[in-house]
């Protein structure tokens, strides 16, 4: 199965993020049985902020030593709590049964949108995720340049979170892709209207890094 | 004027994060003129994610060359973008009314909390932030040690990225300061319980620091 997540707030035609797991998904889905594919947009169906009940209830199976997911519902205590695990289990399941997470995660303000935050602090109850042989392509625009040698080098908290925050749940190193299209704002701004070459260049090479296909997962 | 944000997901007593920014702002609204005070719980009322509208505002801004704020309101062109400029104009006058920023900020899964991006993402409209003499402090608990010389150094994607994006918007190193109380989650983990002394001494370690005061704000 894959699961593809948009996060990026912009739902128009500007969005390059969205553009670019579009582009994923259909060269996936045409190649794979359409059952497979489940589609979630964050920002046009956010996922409800975890609340108190949720931290109640992770709590609680943290006191028993982390309870196994089908465990989990046997410790609700209030009607909160039944609401809270009914939000969430689904979207833990999801996760589970998918073989690669696609995620459009463009930058923003140096992080990731807040609506992905919310996805991610949801899937993350206490002891659920088991990621063994998940495979995480991570699709993400940004307004600047962040690698190394540019001014923001350092500056991206998004991509190395993402890459630890799937390792600590047992997805493999070398089964995360990350694909960015970077310097979107110089096709805004006119302060970096100089930096349009290498703007194209960039979104340019994602679409070749995404037209190469899944067997490039390895690759980064 | 103090503004003090909490984002704890948690809203009871349980949570450490809201206990010790409560300690910090009842000190600071001992020795000021109430009229100061201003508290935004950023869980009981999330600041709406940003949207089209917002980001179409934005490039246009972006576009203009970046507008003044008091000048934004001139380019919305819909309803959509009016409602979103709305939500975000206050809350941006807000954090430039503010002489210091109190955020309790928890830590989860190695990031912040979603709603507390959320009001990240709002009020970084662009060109609209300028912080110069703005202190921030940031009040943070988490459930494992993320120090040098623990197995998780280099994990704590929250901290390292507030002081990133703070001193980008013009707040003087200096002039952050950072509180954590660390490994909360000894007092619920079976297998974590060996680490409560640890845990006691690094809340009383963060009351001490609350208890001397703002004056020790470069002080890190």
């Amino acid at each position: 199965m894959l699961l593809h997540l948009d996060s990026s707030a912009n739902r128009s035609h500007e969005s390059v993020t969205r553009r670019l797991t579009g582009l994923f998904a259909d060269r996936w889905r045409a190649e794979h049985d359409s059952a497979e594919y489940r589609y979630r947009d964050l920002a046009a169906e956010p996922v409800p902020p975890i609340d108190t009940a949720y931290c109640q209830l992770g709590r609680r199976s943290e006191r028993e030593g982390v309870v196994p997911l089908d465990l989990v519902g046997a410790l609700v205590e209030s009607s909160a709590e039944a609401d809270a695990w009914a939000l969430t289990e689904p979207l833990i399941r999801e996760v589970l049964a998918s073989n690669t997470i696609l995620i459009g995660a463009p930058l923003y303000n140096f992080s990731l949108p807040a609506a992905l935050k919310a996805w991610v602090d949801r899937i993350t109850f206490p002891g659920a995720l088991a990621l063994r042989d998940t495979e995480v392509v991570v699709i993400s625009s940004r307004g600047g340049a962040y690698g190394p040698g540019t001014p923001r080098e350092g500056w991206d908290y998004e991509l190395p979170y993402l890459r630890a925050y799937f390792t600590n749940y047992g997805v493999l190193d070398d089964n995360i892709r990350f694909i960015s299209a970077e310097l979107n704002l110089a096709a805004v701004s006119p302060h970096l209207a100089h930096l349009q070459p290498l703007a194209e260049q960039s979104l340019a090479e994602a679409i070749s890094s995404i037209a190469a296909g899944q067997h490039a997962a390895a690759e980064r």
